[in-house]
């Protein structure tokens, strides 16, 4: 097991070697069962002295996620099972592999994709635009004569930056909402995952400073992670990211890269205000740190005009932006763009050549017509008509359903509502309850590098159809009040 | 600039240093006159002796890589200029850009690949197929006719993993030729430098060794050192990876993976002898590493029966094999797989979703009926005799036009000749005039993690035709004799 530590910020390091095995636990990369390396062995590998160790273990113990038996040694107690898969790991001439340390320190969007999926039907957890709403036939037909008249594409190995006319194509709709982007600034990556994945990379490293939103994009957390990047979290609040909490940092540590999803932000869904994206832009400046700007949700907006982009203040090449088009026009291309300006552009395309030597051109060409900006337009006005009809309808049913101790945000945009429980009511505890029911939802927790709220629920409207989402909303209302009420019982005086 | 040294090799800390800025200068990734950091600053941060610096320093500009100018600093001298994008580098406002490190070492196969691409008409560079060979016809009908009736596969993420289908018929496929593969331990990539990536992200970090033949594949030697890999070389000789210098070298340096290409080997066409790959075996059990075997030109063959992979002779989860299907079916499609035994499956799917949540299903459905083996077997009949056709005429044409004293390989399989000028002339000395006639080949250093060999070519037939081969071979014959008059013009006594 290789726990990058970071000796230069004020978090301990025993909270630090607590946070890396519990994240490989929860993201099931530890099995139920496996063997921790023992305290003395784990303080020689990590350079630190045995009562760190211990305290972290002792931590572990507490919050039952390990456990010791006296005189065989320590294990992994977490009640996650590994199912999802069938082959054969209890071959006894395989074991040699369990001590095989490895550098991932966490997959926890994965983890939670697999306990998700197995068993619901109502997807309350799902982020993404039902297939109804997507252009999938008009996609299909493009596709269907497209490459009858150009098979030679398949051929081909593509440019390592993406194809030139779709480049082309990306850079003209990102100017149409007030971006200055050329095409030769943009990079095709296969989705906004792997765009996360080149930036943090190559520039950041064990120990770099990483500063993101709490809470914020799960998978965004495991990439930097996985570079044994330290994170910092500034807290949203109605106005996203508090920018003079993250001053306040800046002070005594300095960021190497700030990753923010200011406009519909998952998963809260608020807005960072004008007012703090040109703070921001500043403190980059001030700084001299990289701004990731991820932007998956801005197309996805129930107001006239969504803030203009970080990207479009942007002067100094400080932001890298990055927008993924699985969300409002075919998840399945797996399609995302990166746009950044100066030196870094060589270095990122280099490193997308390392990577997979570019992104298949037919999934590009498949996307060509539909990234015009004459097609969005209509496109996404109807398809927003509908989304802005489910997300009333869900605001209606929680008002009407949910207990009243329960609060919620009302997104002017995005997918998300970000519901907020009693503090005493973890949202771990309902999902035994929801499967049950065949609900499945997106546990606040996860959205947190460090030190999660566990009181907060992710619930998305935009997969589920009319009568899925009364289903679900009405369920869940139910469960949540079922554990109001078991509260109150257990709280109320025996008459 | 972030340099990863390993104290435990025999390596010195100063060749390290000259190797890894010697990397970034000759991958592009340090721009001609850019400025190093000073002998004191860089010691500093590497924490070793300014000795130790300046003897890196002076090596580099003994060969002419930098330069120092007195009082000014110290900057890089190599002749290459980025000319492949016009965007625009040289506003100032961008300048901060410069000194923020990265972690991207070198990308070796990305700046070849720029420089051969850009001049060239004659490509004995390029180890692929003619598309002319390629079913592209047949997988574009396919496809057509597909995604009209399937226009669903577009609105969903499919299985990190793969789709389950795709899965299935590959495994078949490689059951066919006589490995032990199930579907479920199979992950489907973007090509096989994905597949490399994602082994060497999840098990490499800084200071592991891995063992690599020399020389060996451009693209996976830029891979392992961005992992911060430690790598030691074995040499190859006719009957492939010399397995007594690797057990040599085992018994000071434990490493934690030995990459190979057994069939075909890239760049010198050789194949690892029956006895060799049970050795090497042998020595993955003995030592508890893992064999990452790339087996890209196995159906490019002309014998009957290709030796077995080392995949179908592994019984205790060692092998982790990669196969590419650009080469013989579609480099467009990008589609690769990594089929691996054990809990070690688990870590590498993780690793998948964080690098970007699966492949696409398009590019899968796309190649789907072309990986049964029915279809391959006739296809790769077809192919692989008009190819073999093309290495017959390449041989003759050397036989016929080349000097006596360069030699060359004479494959059993795969694209490749590897041809050996005389040990005192360099093949880079022949890339300008080579590219004045239009002809690219790739120069053997590149394919070196360290001490290259600079008196090699690497001649692909695969992508030519008769006339192309013809032209290039005769060309390319004139430009060696005219080095080689030259010299023996030079050391003729004048009379």
């Amino acid at each position: 097991m290789k726990i990058d530590l970071n000796r230069n910020t004020n978090i301990s390091l025993s909270k630090q070697i607590y946070q890396s095995i519990a994240d490989r636990i929860s993201s099931g990369l530890l099995e139920k069962g496996s063997r921790l390396p023992s305290v003395r062995s784990l303080s020689k590998a990590l350079n630190v002295s045995m009562v760190t160790v211990s305290k972290a273990y002792s931590k572990l113990a507490d919050d039952h996620i390990i456990s010791t038996i006296q005189g065989k040694g320590t294990y992994v107690q977490t009640e996650k099972a590994m199912n999802h898969n069938d082959h054969n790991t209890d071959s006894t001439s395989l074991n040699w592999q369990l001590s095989i340390p490895d550098h991932l320190p966490r997959a926890q969007f994965w983890w939670q994709n697999i306990s998700l999926t197995t068993k619901s039907q109502i997807w309350l957890s799902a982020a993404s635009v039902h297939s109804s709403l997507l252009p999938e036939h008009l996609i299909s037909r493009h596709i269907s004569s497209f490459i009858l008249k150009n098979p030679g594409i398949l051929s081909e190995y593509g440019p390592v930056q993406g194809d030139l006319e779709f480049r082309s194509a990306i850079a003209d709709y990102l100017i149409s909402s007030g971006n200055s982007i050329f095409k030769n600034e943009i990079i095709i990556t296969n989705g906004s995952q792997q765009a996360i994945n080149l930036v943090a990379r190559t520039f950041i490293g064990a120990g770099d400073i990483v500063v993101m939103e709490a809470p914020t994009y799960t998978a965004a957390i495991d990439v930097f992670r996985w570079q044994g990047a330290t994170i910092l979290s500034v807290p949203v609040d109605k106005d996203g990211m508090r920018i003079d909490l993250l001053l306040r940092l800046c002070d005594t540590y300095t960021p190497k890269l700030i990753y923010t999803i200011p406009t519909y932000h998952n998963p809260t869904g608020t807005v960072m205000s004008m007012q703090r994206r040109k703070e921001l832009i500043e403190i980059a400046k001030d700084f001299n740190c990289f701004i990731v700007e991820d932007d998956p949700w801005r197309e996805i907006s129930f107001e006239k005009n969504p803030l203009p982009a970080l990207k479009s203040m942007d002067t100094d090449g400080h932001v890298i932006y990055i927008k993924g088009f699985s969300k409002f026009l075919s998840p399945g291309c797996r399609i995302g763009t990166l746009a950044a300006s100066g030196t870094i552009l060589n270095r990122l395309i280099a490193a997308k050549s390392n990577s997979d030597l570019g992104s298949p051109l037919l999934t590009q060409k498949a996307l060509l017509p539909f990234v015009q900006l004459d097609f969005m337009k209509k496109h996404l006005k109807s398809m927003n008509h509908i989304l802005y009809n489910r997300r009333n309808l869900i605001l209606k049913l929680l008002k009407k359903h949910m207990p009243e101790a329960v609060e919620w945000s009302s997104p002017m945009g995005g997918p998300n509502i970000w519901l907020t429980l009693p503090s005493w009511l973890s949202a771990e505890s309902l999902v035994f309850e929801a499967q049950n029911n065949n609900i499945a939802f997106l546990t606040g927790s996860t959205c947190y590098s460090s030190e999660p709220e566990f009181n907060h629920i992710r619930l998305s409207f935009s997969s589920l159809d009319q009568e899925q989402l009364e289903n679900g909303i009405i369920t869940l209302s139910k469960i949540v009040f079922s554990f109001i009420d078991k509260k109150n019982a257990e709280n109320s005086p025996i008459i």
